[in-house]
Order: C-alpha cells, then structure tokens, then sequence
C-alpha cells in the first residue's frame, strides 16, 4: 500500500514528523494515519472540525504512506512509515509545544514510533542549536584532529574536598572535559556552590599549571527555581560548561540555559529510556538524542553506548552520531559522546563507529584500573593518541569571557560606606578606571569608578559613577540591558533615540532595552558632567547600534 | 526466592522504590537488585566504592525481593517485586533529582518498572503537593455530594473570539471547570494573552449572571522563560486554575508554579505515554499519574480512561484514582480525572469507578452531539445529577488577592528622564508616597518616591528616593536583599550591625544580607537628609531584627 498527498499551498511553513505505524487492529494504515493528524492537532471527532479550520490547514496532513523499511519484520506485522506534516506556528515556536504537537497524546496510544523529524530552514530559526558546536569545542580547547576524552566525576557521597582533589588529578592527566556525575546534584554532603567552586578552582588552577584546558561541566539539576542561578554561580566562577539532563529539569530549561549564558551544554540522556524501550513506539534515540537534543542547544549529546550497560543497538548509537553532525539549516553540529560502561579494550570501536568527531567518555572503568586518576587519564589519552592524529593550538581562553561576568582587574572588599571625596571613593579598593579598554568604540574623556556590586556583595545590580570631561562622550552603544542614571555634578545630555535629553544633578533618566545611546557633557562646559549609572550585575555585552 | 534485608540505623530518612524486574539473562534476581542500588546511587564498579561512603549508606539497599504478585505472567518470566530503599537527601531535596534517583538511569536498561513508591513523612514535607486538593476546590466551587463536570476549550485554530464564546457557552450551561486543549499555546491564530483574557471575561461575566462559579484553567505551555510571566499574566486576568503538562514544560516547573501561584493545578499526560506503553518497562500510570503528580502539585490528575481512544486498563485507571486521594503524609488529596474520549453513556461506569470525589472530563462527545453547547453541558450536568445527590453552597471569590503579584498603588509609564524639582520627580505618574502602610514598624517622618523599576521596566532592579525630616528615621528592620544608598541632600546617619556610619551627599552607603538598619536623620538637624536607595527588584519583605 503506498499513498502520497499531493501538496497544496499553505499560508506559513510545515514541517514533517515520520511516524512508524504497527497496524494490528481492524483499522487499515490510512485509518491510523488520519487518527494522528486529528489527535495531534484540534482533538475533535472528525465530523465537527469547523471547515474555516479544515482551510487553514490546522490538521496535520499526511503526505506519505510507504511500507517500512525494515529488515526483521515484527511477527505478522503490518509495519508502515508515515510522514504527516503540521503547520509550523501550531507548535507554537516553542519546545514543549513542539513536542506535544509531534507525540503529546498519541504517546498514549499504542504501536507508534517517532522515527524522523524534517524541519525546513524556516521552522528552525525558532531554536539556536549548540552554541558552540564541534568547531567551536575544538577552538576552546585548542584540540583537532582526534577525539576528546572526557571523564565523569564521582561517586556522589565523595566529600567535596576529595571530589576537587579528583578533578585535579583528571587535569592534570590532560583530560579534555570533566563531567560531573549526573546525580551530583545540591546534596547535603556536597552542596552544589562549594562543590562547584572548589572542583573549578582545582582544575583552574591544573590549567595554568599546565597551559592546556580541561573543561569542567558540572551538573546543573536545580528546581525551576535554582537553576539559572546555579547555572549563573557557575559562570561566576569560571565554569564554561555544563552537563544537563532535559528530561529531569525540562527541554527548554536546557535550551534556555544553553541559549542564555552559552555555556557549553552536555546533555545526558537520564529518564529518556522510556522512549526507546519498545521497537514500536517512543521515539528512536536519533530523533530524541540527535536531532531534539541539538535543537534544544546540546553541544555534546551522551548516550549509552552498545556493548555496555544499557540496550542501545550499534545501528542506533551510529544514527544518534548522524543527527548530531549532519547539516540541518544553520546549526552547529555537536559532538556524539558514546558512553554508560565503555573501556579502553572499546577505543578501536570506539574510534570505528564515530571517527574524530567525537566526545569518548570513560567513567568508571578508570577508577577500577588505576589508583591514580592522573595515570589512569594518561592511559586513556594514549590510546587515543595512538589511532589519532593529534594538533594541539593555544586554548581560547574565554568564549564568554569572564570580565562580563567579573571584572578583571577589579578587587576589593564589601564597604559599610563610601564617603565620597570631592566625586572620587577611595576605601575598599575602589579606583579610578579607564572606561573601556575595547577600542572598537569611541569615546573621549571618560573615567569610571565601580563602587557596589562587584566587591562580594550579592546585589543583581552594579552602582558605577562615570565622569565626563569638557569636550568628552561616552561610546554610541545599545544593549539588552538597562541604565538607570542619577546626575550627580554638571550637566550633560543624554542622546537616545534621536532625542537630546538635558541631565543636570539628581535628575533621574533611563535607557532601555536595545535602545542606541550616548552620555555628552554639556556643550562648551569647562566642568566635568558626573553620574552615577546602575545596571543589572548580569548584563549583555555592548554592541554597536 | 525471597530476600529480606535487616534494617540498620542510618542517619537520614529513606525513601523506598518498588521495582518489577523480568529476569531474563544470566544473572538472577539478586543480581539485579543490586545492580540497580549501584547505578542509581555511586554509579562506579562495585569494586571501587570507596569504604565511607558504604558506611554512609549513600548506596541504594535492598530491603526487599519478593516473587511479583501478578496473575499472568509473562512468558516464562522470572518476574520479581523489589523493594530499594535511597537516603531521601541523595535526591537532594528536588524533583529533578529525586526522579534521576528512582528511574534515571535505569531508564535506559530492559526489564525494569517502577511500581511503587513509599515515601515517609520526613520526606513528603520536601513537596507541598496539592493547594487547593478535593477540599479545596469543592470550597472554591461550592459544589459538594456528586463528581465535578469539565470540559474542554477546543479546536486548536478557533478565531479568539468564538473560543470565548464558546467558554461563555459552557459556563452558562453549569460546567464546574473549562480547562483549555492541551493544543492552545501560543500560536499567532490565538495569541496566549489575548485568548486567556477573553476567556477568563466571557466566563467570569456568565459566573457574575449565575452566581455560581465555572472555573477556567487555561494551558500554560510556554518556554522555560515565558511560563512565569504567563501564570502571572493570568493570574492578573482573574484566572485562578491553569492546565498544565509536565513531562513538555518539566516536572519541576510544575511544582513551582502550583506552589508559588496557588493556581489549582490541573495536570495533563502529554508525552507520559513512554512510560507506560510496556507491561515490564517503565513506571505504572498509578505512579506517575498519580502520586508523583500528586507530589508535584496535581489537585487534579487528568489521565485517558479505559474504554476511550487509548490503552489504559480499568485496573490501572483506578489505581492512579486511589494513589491521588489515598492518605500521604499531610498532602491533600487530588481528583482523578478521567479523560480521552467519555461520552455521556459512560456516565454509569465512571460513577462506579470514581465514586463523587471525581472529576469528569467530556470533550469532543458534546460538541459532536449537541449544536449548542450549554445543551450540551446541561445535559451533561443532568446525567452527573441523576446518580448523585448534589449539594451547592455558595462559591468562594477569592483565594490568591492578585495584589501579591503586583504592588497596589503604584502606577505610571517608563519615562525618559524625571528632571529633579528639588529632589520631586513628578512625572510618568511618580508621586510622592507614605513610606509604609504597615505600621507594625516604627518610623517617623519618612516620605518615599518610586523612580524606576516599577513603571514597566525590566529591570533587575527599583530606584526609590526616601526623605527623613528633622527629627526622622525610618524603621529598624532586617532582609535577605541588600541596599546600596547614595546620600542626596542633607546628612544622616545609617545605624547597622551597632555602629552609626555618617552619610552626606554622595556618599555610598551598603547594607547586607540580613543586616539589621536603621536610617537616621542628623540630630539636630532642621533640613531633610534625602537618599536614594537601589534594591533587588524582587525581594523578600522586612523582618524586624
């Protein structure tokens, strides 16, 4: 039985969804099609769909119907693959939305599997992808030409002294990524800010030690209300990655965090299993743990690789490998990460099944074989080094960098007050600072005194006080971020949208969001022009208007 | 075979798992009990667990292995009941994590379902559960002695203007709860706001012509940062009940929103179907749909019903029933919502299935069997009403004053720039307001001025700008979130920590977490010392000290 729709014009973009069907009631192919293109969208007994929706093509449209490819049939099965297509802007550009549109409801009925996702470049703007990517990865850690190896810090229970001491010795065996183990979480016994800050500060310091990077992902599995700051204290303290498990903390929990604050992003597969256990129905692992997890930023996809502990078939984990790298519209492509039992005896399979361009990760397996973590690392790394060509760059330090986050060259200590001395505030390390040292701007005359927010206090806004001399101007920019500006000597203008608004002392003005603008002293003054400026303490970098 | 493990003493509460496992392999039962206390736990070879933290008890035990009370086995099944008990802090006191400890990932290993999940007091009180639960909402409602009626807000693509009328359709004919197809998000045919705003009018303009109340939870389904904002929004509509998906915004996300907001949770299945598809993987309905969504907020758990469009049995069906209203610790209890395809000639089953303590849920069978659809719902109403002995007493209005979301009183636009008249901002609706209106603090001579942050910016952060005439001071109080205060006119004085720290114009002073303080005009002073003072723009409220 083979059935095509011939496509009609539509207002807005479609995109595909290949269903594998087992038919084992009465119902033909056809019948078992039309049923997902109603439950999938307006969920209505076919005879009362309105004809205004029926015209606007508000149901899903099959638009093919062809017998499965599939080798070893199921016993007596009427197997069949079946691609309906549904309006784009139904799955309301939005992940939770997407994925109730491909397999909300009809995840409660029987014998239908998700075995492909077709997304034209226009439905695929709505989500970033990876932010880094394989290239990007590759940059950061200056590595190419051979597989990454990661390892998983653990076991949970480990005091958060020897935790850190752990990844220290992982550094310094030149490992590429430490990954937390992902059920290190904020347990009593190794609460989530110490824990991360003393295993970043110990690989840190292996850094610079050795002028390689090893890159620290710790797990962030927060409530819906912790995340994003875990996610931030993190980038605070240097962290550049992170591992993230969708299904434990939401899809678009990780897409948010991977989107916003560009951390690499390790997504693990922990409760995904559900999917994959039956041969007909879930999804297969490449469309949950390719291309879904890319869609929703996954830099670095694990999955339990076959030969291991878990049931993942060779076939599958290669698949998975395929949906991460190939092109789909402009989105990076991330690095597969075969893991869950994998040993160095694996590396010739290992290199076989997914070549260069790939996150080997070895947990377990080295704490068996070795006392010291450092050999163990070693170990791992030679084997790599053996079937690879390895090129070593420069690590790139920062991809975001950590002054937008905290200040370099910025020290000092919380204050009870700051007495000003003539419009200058000298106690607890306060000084005076240039203004910008990015000279992609211009600017004249201005200096800049930070005075709260970045001295340990935990406020979610910096107080500056910035001086403009006769003559002078701030940078032209615009920003996600908003200032809110108290005069405090002279007068000047705040330029803003094409409009010149006069700021004399104690006038308040404001600066909105993405809104281009310029602080001037006042035309012909001789005297400074003098505000303070209060931001967000996390903000967006500066760009030209 | 028959395994019991004496208990020790440990420090923490435990939390016990029942597990059905199908031996299928080499290894017996045993075996894979303790693979699993592994894997959930440490995740390391048995081998290399480090001895403290086998002492800690950090590794999942086996308390119990029993054959599976089951009456047709598998095919030549070893088919076993095993109970494993975690240390509760292990699931580190969070959703996220406590699901990646019960199925994480063993997810993705054969032969494993969760059927069962025991969880002592000492645990419970980590997840408040319910809000409003039976007792709560019959109160809301006002509706006592028979089943609740819902119905659905449907078709997906329905112009905004018929959804609302068809809502004021269902409200005038008696419907207890309209909740919204799990379909309407977002989409640009129906945009989030404006539906919800409609709606929620349409059926509180007919709830004001009954004097009854139909209770209206629109679909919250939005990104990770978009779905606070749309509870919010509303809520500020007078929503009080949202309809909410779990496994597609995050589990997590709704135990958050349920507990912050008050909202009665109406929880939806969408994507579950993974978990239940297979009789020897992945967890029971009664588990999932019914306590763990009974942990995270449900006060009604909506799941599709045996006999309708999909495959849940009658068993299971009434087995998610009686973990929602079972006793829980101090949870409330929850109503089972049956769903998926009801017609009015199930009404005699789901009356002996359910009992009164249910909530039925008729969608699609009414629009197709009845052209108007307050018909409809009256004679929906009537067929509940012929096997129960219905009570109405009279609704009740209000349960979260949505104030609490927004501050009363303060109302004005995002302005450019407030020029100072003499340290008075009058524009964009800025006024001058009385510094407290609770006077369970003592001050004196204290004015304030909202400047920004409350006028439709975005900001992290408010300006306000306070005055203490001669002889003033403001509270002594103490709080979570910090000051930053520049010194305007005048001097005073900040008394914090028992010292007094002299502010003059310009002077920046801090206060810190918890710190309790006090502002003081200068003694003797005849002018007002007036400050501005930045904070965090969501913060806790002032304690005294």
């Amino acid at each position: 039985m083979h059935y095509s729709n011939k496509k009609s014009e539509t207002p807005t973009s479609r995109f595909e969804v290949v269903y594998r069907i087992f038919v084992n009631d009465h119902r033909n192919i056809k019948q078992h099609a039309d049923d997902i293109t109603i439950e999938q969208t307006v969920e209505i007994p076919a005879n009362c769909i309105p004809q205004e929706i029926v015209e606007a093509h508000i149901l899903g449209r099959v638009e093919n119907i062809a017998p499965a490819e599939v080798e070893d049939r199921v016993d007596k099965a009427e197997l069949f693959d079946v691609t309906i297509s549904y309006r784009w802007d139904l799955a309301g550009h939005a992940i939770p939305q997407f994925l109730n549109v491909v397999f909300g409801n009809i995840s409660l009925k029987n014998n239908i599997k998700v075995i492909g996702l077709h997304l034209p470049e226009s439905c695929l703007s709505d989500f970033p992808g990876p932010s880094h990517g394989i290239d990007g990865i590759r940059k950061m850690l200056g590595v190419y030409g051979r597989p990454l190896a990661c390892t998983a810090l653990k076991p949970a229970g480990l005091a958060v002294e020897k935790l850190a001491n752990r990844a220290a010795a992982f550094a310094r065996g030149g490992v590429d990524i430490i990954k937390d183990d992902h059920g290190l979480s904020d347990q009593p016994f190794h609460p989530f800010k110490e824990r991360v800050a003393r295993c970043q500060e110990a690989v840190a310091r292996e850094n610079s030690r050795t002028g390689r990077k090893t890159l620290y992902c710790p797990m962030l599995s927060g409530r819906f209300d912790q995340i994003e700051e875990q996610a931030q204290y993190a980038l605070r303290q240097g962290v550049q990655g992170m591992l993230i498990a969708p299904m434990l903390v939401g899809w678009d929990t990780a897409r948010y965090l991977s989107e916003s604050y560009g951390m690499v992003t390790m997504a693990h597969p922990s409760l995904t299993g559900v999917f994959f256990h039956s041969a007909v129905h879930g999804m297969t692992p490449s469309v949950l743990l390719g291309t879904i997890f890319r869609l929703i930023g996954a830099d670095v996809s694990i999955f339990p690789n076959s030969g291991g502990r878990f049931f993942f078939s060779n076939d599958e984990c290669r698949a998975i490998s395929k949906s991460l790298k190939e092109p789909l519209g402009s989105l990076k492509a991330a690095f597969p990460c075969p893991a869950g039992g994998m040993s160095l005896d694996r590396m010739k399979d290992l290199a076989n099944d997914f070549g260069e361009d790939a996150v080997f990760l070895i947990g377990g397996y080295l704490l068996q074989n070795w006392a010291d973590p450092t050999d163990a690392i070693k170990a791992f790394m030679d084997e790599i080094r053996l079937r690879f060509h390895e090129r070593l760059e420069d690590p790139d330090s920062g991809f975001l960098s950590s002054c937008e986050v905290k200040p370099v060259g910025v020290s000092g200590t919380v204050v009870d007050i700051l007495p000003s001395d003539d419009f200058r505030w000298a106690q607890g390390g306060r000084t005076i600072e240039s203004y910008k040292t990015n000279d992609d701007f211009d600017f004249n005359q201005v200096t800049r005194q930070e005075l709260m927010g970045k001295f340990g206090e935990k406020t979610s806004f910096d107080v500056r006080y910035f001086e403009i001399g006769p003559g002078g101007y701030s940078s032209l920019e615009k920003h996600v971020h908003e200032h809110v500006v108290i005069g405090a000597r002279g007068s000047g203008t705040l330029v803003k949208n094409n409009k010149a608004i006069p700021i004399s002392a104690n006038d308040i003005a404001y600066v909105g969001p993405m809104e281009a603008h310029q602080f001037r002293n006042q035309e012909g003054a001789s005297e400074p022009f003098g505000f303070y400026c209060i931001v967000d303490h996390v903000r967006d970098k500066p760009m030209k208007p």
